[in-house]
């Protein structure tokens, strides 16, 4: 399979052996690395969006562990994980590498120091090696349904900058551009966190790809002139039938692009299908901060006085959805993920 | 007609005889009303938004006239004129106003400045009175349309703070509110200048109205979880048939409210519309100044090397507008506004 590297490195070894991340916190004005090696470096990092996306997460704490607690003793091991684990409670990705990463432990809790660091520094590169993979197979199913010329929308980020590799949502367009074809995004900028502004627009035009931002009240008119052929998204979770949990703003592109007749896809690993969630009614749906919509750059806008909703995420039902891109392949309409379906991962 | 009140001065006469303003730019942190009396204030006013809303420049520009140079010799307001006018080069109301404003001045050219002066004050004062009626008469027409328990969308501001009265989209609000309905009202902020978060939610929180802001994105989970029983918005310019141009994400909203099965209403003065404009394909759309998305408060949010989408407005045909309520009644489809319509102003 071709190698098709993400446009930065977002998290990974330094030369030296440490963690090193991308600050996201500094993007889109400036690319600074950091090369992290306690674990309080390394919670702290994880705690402030210094690294975001539940892959990206995942891979950080994985390498963060091995980094920081590499042939201590178990027990230190263990609070360090621990230490870890409280920085994002609802974090999944965060769960399931630092679980991984203590079935290592303690299967090696009784060898030497350098052993039992060295098998920990080899799972976490397992663990992000497999993301990159993931990623990767993501993009080789998901070109198959992006063609050169088309312009294409997305919304949030659900790119290289979320994960260890090429993205989700944004894998099957890197795979397409490698390839040649010649897109054109367009990235919602995603109030109110503006991911799409100030990190989707940012990694696609270090890979150079034209990328063009607009506010997500202007998708709509884009898809009434015809100006979009294909919408892709990312999930938060997908539902055994389908639905699809994602960034708030996501249900409202898929009504549109229904009502304009243009095809709307979700791109995520298998894993984040959950077969024992039925539909997307049992999914509880966050409410944020309203400062977060209040303030911009700490400045008050919106007036006070006024009730804020603020819900971190919404709901697409399966109905709207026109294909689902895995890594293990495109899943067409009608969606069945039952738990012992081929296409799930193993149980654990 | 019982009176209604906006809920705050927004253009008027300070009880000295100058123009009275309420200095929009300071909003919501800080009401201050200004007090101005030169045509370079007036203008620089008017420039800089701090007057804002097609009536209320319109209003304001009399009004400012008449203050500046009433009374001065007919070259002078003329010259006065000209100035007021080339501050905004495409805003109807306010050439319309200055157009009746000198109708007046020439008429009156012959006499002593007392009486010059005084015929200009009280053309302004019609102008402004006329516009506070008309704001009164689409509050009572739309009024049978609101309920109270509603619970109420709209986009922008179209409210008390675009208009001598008590705004067009928002009166059927005020008036309903008045005669005792409780409504909730939910204010998209409305990106990138956020209308919405910084106006309509501070207009109708100083009226008592509960108010709640959200993002753009969010409107469409509110109507899936059935949360919104009307939207209501402004209109730039209504064509022939009924097509609507108003602030660009108006259109999203209209198609999610007829896929939700919520009524979309538009509320405008019948001297929006434009018999001569056949269709919403001949209007055209303003691109606005790129930084108003890539930068909040001067800074820049959006990555460095992206295009930038920023139509001003968007156009939503008339299929998806179930009523359009006017100062001389509610209009139901088929929309057939022709230039000879008893419903229309009488020509100029």
């Amino acid at each position: 399979m071709e190698q098709i590297a993400p446009p930065v490195l977002v998290v990974g070894w330094a030369p030296d052996g440490a963690l090193r991340i991308l600050d996201q916190r500094r993007l889109p004005g400036e690319v600074m690395m950091r090369d992290l090696r306690t674990v309080e470096e390394i919670a702290d990092a994880i705690r402030t969006l210094a690294v975001r996306g539940a892959p990206a997460i995942g891979v950080a704490a994985a390498i963060g562990l091995a980094v920081a607690a590499g042939g201590a003793e178990p027990e230190e091991v263990e609070r360090a994980a621990a230490t870890l684990r409280a920085t994002r409670p609802t974090a999944v990705n965060l769960m399931w590498a630092l679980d991984r990463m203590l079935v290592v432990a303690r299967a090696t809790a009784s060898r030497a120091a350098p052993a039992r660091r060295d098998a920990l520094r080899e799972e976490a590169e397992r663990i992000r090696a497999q993301d990159a993979a993931m990623c990767l197979a993501i993009g080789e199913h998901g070109a198959a349904l992006v063609e050169s010329g088309m312009r294409v929308l997305t919304h949030c980020n659900a790119g290289a900058l979320a994960t260890a590799g090429i993205g989700t949502a944004l894998a099957p367009l890197y795979v397409a551009h490698a390839r040649g074809a010649k897109l054109q995004v367009f990235a919602d900028e995603t109030r109110p966190l503006l991911q799409g502004a100030r990190l989707t627009a940012w990694e696609l035009a270090q890979a150079g790809i034209p990328v063009t931002v607009l506010t997500d009240g202007m998708a709509a008119s884009l898809m009434a002139r015809g100006g979009i052929d294909l919408v892709i998204v990312g999930a938060d979770r997908i539902a055994a039938n389908g639905d699809v949990a994602n960034k708030i703003g996501t249900y409202a592109l898929a009504v549109l692009a229904k009502y304009h007749g243009v095809p709307f896809v979700v791109a995520a690993p298998m894993s984040t299908v959950d077969p024992h969630t039925a539909d997307g009614s049992a999914i509880v749906i966050e409410q944020r901060d309203p400062a977060e919509v209040t303030h911009l750059n700490g400045v008050r806008v919106a007036a006070a006085g006024a009730m804020v909703y603020n819900p971190a995420f919404d709901v697409t039902p399966h109905t709207l959805v026109t294909r689902i891109v895995t890594d293990r392949g495109i899943v067409a309409p009608p969606y069945v993920f039952a738990p012992n379906s081929a296409l799930l991962p193993p149980p654990a």
